[in-house]
């Protein structure tokens, strides 16, 4: 059963830590650890017992989702329970909760429901997030939902390529897209669609606008959706009419920088390594300038989880995590090229979840 | 100019409140204030000076928008950079920060920026929402955009009354929506569309699943569009076939229920009074326990604002407050309506934003 396995690893992170509980607000981490997909919860893990507190909304999805977790209906708000609850508990002595995600004014409402001889010392703010560097490493289950999703978005890139042509809106290209993708079952889209066509495809996230498609030039397309409530994420730039040579010439290089830092994708592998690998191609065809922002990011039951693919960073990939590739150069004014993959780093190399074409496809 | 006007209204506050500086971070607080609608960014506020902090993707973005603040464009975290600014401007002692939107995190990272001396004292956290409170009233320009969004959405009713038919899948319906809302220039939904069919049309937040529209039974769309900036909010509920008897009295008494509540809408009146207005109607009827949720709430540039137009609330309406007014009743296993317009509070009363016809529509 995933879920138990999951809290189990909670646990013993919490035994290393010298925590006897751990408080979990940020829904996605509820969801990863005990299977509740409501919008209104907390979980409370001890060395014993995990608990999820809920609303009256949620009595009948909350029996149905969660079997690796005690269910609390509760007509107040659930973390406050929560707190209450583990406070009550015999041998929690020191509760960490994530001070990325607490607000100030929650921390002193949940201050307030402890009684005063716990109120300094039960609660322990983490600095590092302590589920989702759990949810960095996707297991199996997780990984064959991320490599539907994938499919799903590459289906919809086929499905958009019979649609552009020169002279619509991109707001009717986003519109297309996001219609065939809930047409397709996606609970949503993962982000914002970006549609970014001409001169526009220099700007790193052009929202869809009323720009018509031109007769020549880019058109990028970066977009996601949910399945399953894991994310998927994608980007391809195709050219309307005949590329000029330097446009040929700037697509071929971040072709074959998205190709070197795929190909850099191995578990071990420092994520700067991988950055830099796109990196230096892109600065060897004198586009160093034009690459401004990272490589890449960890996907799955969120649009951005760690690691983050970029400059000077340290951290290393391991099996089962899924990044994006995402290279791009952008020259204001004139055009712009992105080129993106999921990927899923094993422990030889990287899968490549995404398999639409990448060769330059001139409309 | 507007911005200044908002500005020079939370300079007044804060002088009541004995701050001299407030630390802006919320994003749609940020636009209100300054204009800026970029996706990162935190304004400074002291008796003197406004400022905002950026950093280099928003250069000409910032330039363009904001004409009531300096403009900053920085290389690190805004918000540290927008603390370490004020902390350095003569006379300012206090500077309030918004706890409620706050990490405990950021507040750490704040206050390691700042010099000793003042790590103790500078920052002040405020329970209340400084910025949103004077968000409550809508200004002439956010009225006036706020009618459009509206209207937009009662077109969207319309077309989708000539779409919809038995045998669709609510994804298809919802598709159809968006889709729709994208070509009529809609820069995005304002929450998930409600689709909820049948005996799903008991559920109050039915998001659209792969259900098929039934032969005979209710269907209850729940939709917005955001446009510039600004949320639209509105509910129907139609009938496929002839409805029963019962279902007929149930949908006559909703409608009843949320005329009253429209018609007790004015400057003055508590919005508990107005909450009360539709509940009296659906206890007459029998209905009580089947509205399980409060009658509306404020909507402006986000989906949910004060008020809260809701049991027990002792707050007055004022003259440009817009609020939902939204009642419905849900019979588990049966059937669900809810009818929703958005108000715009006058001085004798209130303006229906959403002017679709709300009487019985048989398909």
């Amino acid at each position: 059963m995933e879920h138990s396995r999951r809290i189990g690893a909670v646990r013993r992170k919490l035994t290393r830590s010298g925590l006897t509980g751990l408080l979990v607000t940020h829904l996605p981490d509820v969801r990863y650890l005990c299977g509740f997909t409501g919008s209104s919860a907390a979980l409370a893990i001890t060395r014993r017992c995990a608990r999820l507190f809920t609303d009256g909304r949620y009595r009948a999805q909350a029996a149905e989702e969660v079997q690796a977790a005690e269910i609390d209906i509760v007509n107040r708000t659930a973390a406050v329970a929560a707190v209450e609850w583990v406070a009550a508990q015999a041998g929690v002595e020191s509760v960490g909760f994530e001070a990325a995600r607490t607000t100030v004014a929650d921390l002193a409402r949940w201050r307030d429901a402890l009684p005063a001889r716990l109120r300094r010392t039960l609660l322990t703010p983490l600095p590092a997030p302590p589920v989702e560097s759990l949810r960095l490493v996707k297991d199996d289950d997780e990984l064959a939902i991320l490599r539907e999703a994938a499919l799903i978005g590459c289906h919809l890139f086929d499905h958009i390529l019979g649609f552009v042509r020169p002279g619509l809106r991109e707001v009717e290209v986003a519109a297309e897209l996001e219609h065939a993708a809930r047409l397709a079952g996606a609970e949503g889209m993962s982000f914002e669609t970006i549609v970014a066509s001409g001169e526009r495809s220099a700007l790193p996230h052009g929202r869809a606008t009323e720009a018509r498609l031109p007769r020549r030039g880019f058109l990028t397309l970066d977009f996601g959706i949910i399945h399953k409530g894991y994310c998927s994420d994608m980007t391809r730039t195709v050219h309307f009419g005949s590329p000029r040579a330097e446009e040929r010439a700037a697509y071929e290089a971040v072709l074959e920088a998205q190709a070197a830092a795929v190909e850099a994708v191995e578990a071990g592998a420092r994520c700067g390594e991988v950055d830099e690998a796109a990196r230096s191609v892109l600065r060897r065809a004198g586009l160093a300038e034009a690459f401004s922002h990272s490589t890449g990011h960890g996907v799955g039951l969120e649009i951005h989880e760690m690691p983050r693919i970029a400059s000077g960073q340290t951290a290393r990939l391991a099996a089962g995590m899924v990044v994006t590739i995402e290279p791009g150069v952008y020259l204001p004014g004139q055009f712009g090229i992105r080129i993106e993959d999921m990927v899923a780093v094993t422990r030889t190399g990287g899968e490549i979840l995404t398999p639409a074409p990448k060769a330059l496809i001139e409309l």
